[in-house]
């Protein structure tokens, strides 16, 4: 019996998130299946992160065990054929130690990406949410009074279940880029370029409650929008869900790297 | 009663093609149903290039007659807003004469994408086509015999309807790029990176036949397998579709530019 873990990446559109559910396809739910069959046992899969609905992952850590003996690459190839193709098997690695991908986090890079734009090119789909033209140095500011250790009971989802609200945000970095198709797989005749622009939030923590990420940003846009950046240490410390914003769109969320202890591995 | 000239980008993966059939989603007719509406009359689309069912385009042109006197931006708007949002309006202008986007057009550049690797990354899906490792020096010697004007034949669908098949073409670049995750919406952790590359297969001409472009890029990949470069001659000249290879599938064409007289209206 070994553990294997996984380097996945998914685009999370045509998924009900991570987590198994019954009647529903989630990323779990296919890992699983596909796992169960070459296992021919029933197999349980731990993911690092539980991501939700609709939001994409291009560094998720996933475990589960085995009596198969295949090299990890095998891994890889049958699990790429085996399941849907908005999900990326990147690497498997042998664990040496027992492995549990949530206790063994040092930490996440979430990206939100908005698009400051009245209608969403073809390319972006599913992957931005859209927004009126923000003040990013008011919304920086304003995304100062979370570094820290904090209660984040203001930016989680109501049913969320962590024990502690106590969680620790790294850092922030909020950018424009001005080059909103330079991820389209084609060139782009500059001469018909609008002014449209996306703005990336980079949040950093050690470990995140349910949503928090989402509500974060949906809390940072009315300061983008005008809101005096101070008025943030209020929201955070009313430690209440109803004194932060709406929570953002899933498709602008992506997981993108997770640190952990397999890191060490290599 | 104005032309207005359409620039128009669209992810082909949800539609049948450009052209407007009876029962199918088709861009075209998406167009025609959203502007019928805005001029309360049944109007006709005319469009530079008839995509196949599943290419896209990033540089379409089409036109059609209104009495509307809207300015060129509130087409956009509306249009975008009407739209499946897989079709996005890059630009409207009022045509000072009457426009034919097919007489207009004075030429095209089609990019065709090639993933060598396994597995398609989700970010790539439906936009690439999935090879072997290709020898990617003697592809490019092989396109040289299809440079100039020359009899087509070989490369044309088999219910291609143009008159003539004499077409000609100024330019075929082919690029392999090792940055295949360089589109993906979110940076990548290099150590996970595997050998996997794009190629890009860019192809200029005045005009093209029927899948033309599927065609060569087919017939190329046979070359990147090492089949002798001067075989493309023999290829060439039986003028009979049977002598080149497969057509390659729609998802790795990209209608990237097209150059015509309204260039000229600016």
């Amino acid at each position: 019996m070994q553990t294997i873990v996984l380097i996945v990446a998914y685009d999370g559109t045509p998924f009900s998130g991570w987590q198994r559910q019954a009647g529903a396809r989630t990323i779990q739910g296919c890992l699983e299946a596909a796992i169960s069959k070459i296992n021919n046992a029933p197999t349980t899969v731990r993911g690092a992160s539980r991501t939700d609905a609709g939001v994409h992952a291009q560094y998720q850590i996933a475990a589960f065990e085995t009596d198969r003996n295949y090299p990890p690459d095998r891994w890889v190839q049958a699990l790429n054929a085996t399941t849907p193709p908005e999900i990326f098997i990147r690497r498997a690695l042998v664990a040496p130690t027992a492995f549990e991908p949530r206790f063994a986090s040092r930490g996440k890079h979430y990206r939100y990406t908005l698009y400051e734009g009245l209608f969403v090119p073809p390319h972006l789909l599913n992957r931005v949410a859209r927004t009126r033209k923000l003040d990013i140095d008011n919304m920086r500011l304003a995304a100062q009074y979370l570094i820290g250790t904090h209660d984040f009971s203001s930016f989680r989802a109501i049913d969320c279940q962590a024990k502690s609200p106590i969680r620790t945000i790294t850092q922030i970095d909020i950018t424009r880029r001005s080059d909103a198709f330079v991820y389209a797989p084609f060139p782009i005749d500059d001469a018909h370029q609008g002014d449209e622009s996306l703005i990336e939030i980079d949040v950093f923590g050690t470990a995140f409650l349910k949503q928090m990420v989402r509500i974060i940003v949906g809390t940072l846009i009315e300061f983008g929008l005008g809101r005096p950046a101070a008025e943030m240490i209020a929201i955070r410390d009313a430690k209440n869900r109803t004194a932060a914003g709406e929570t953002a769109p899933a498709s602008g969320l992506t997981l993108v790297r997770s640190w952990s202890e397999c890191d060490d591995w290599t």
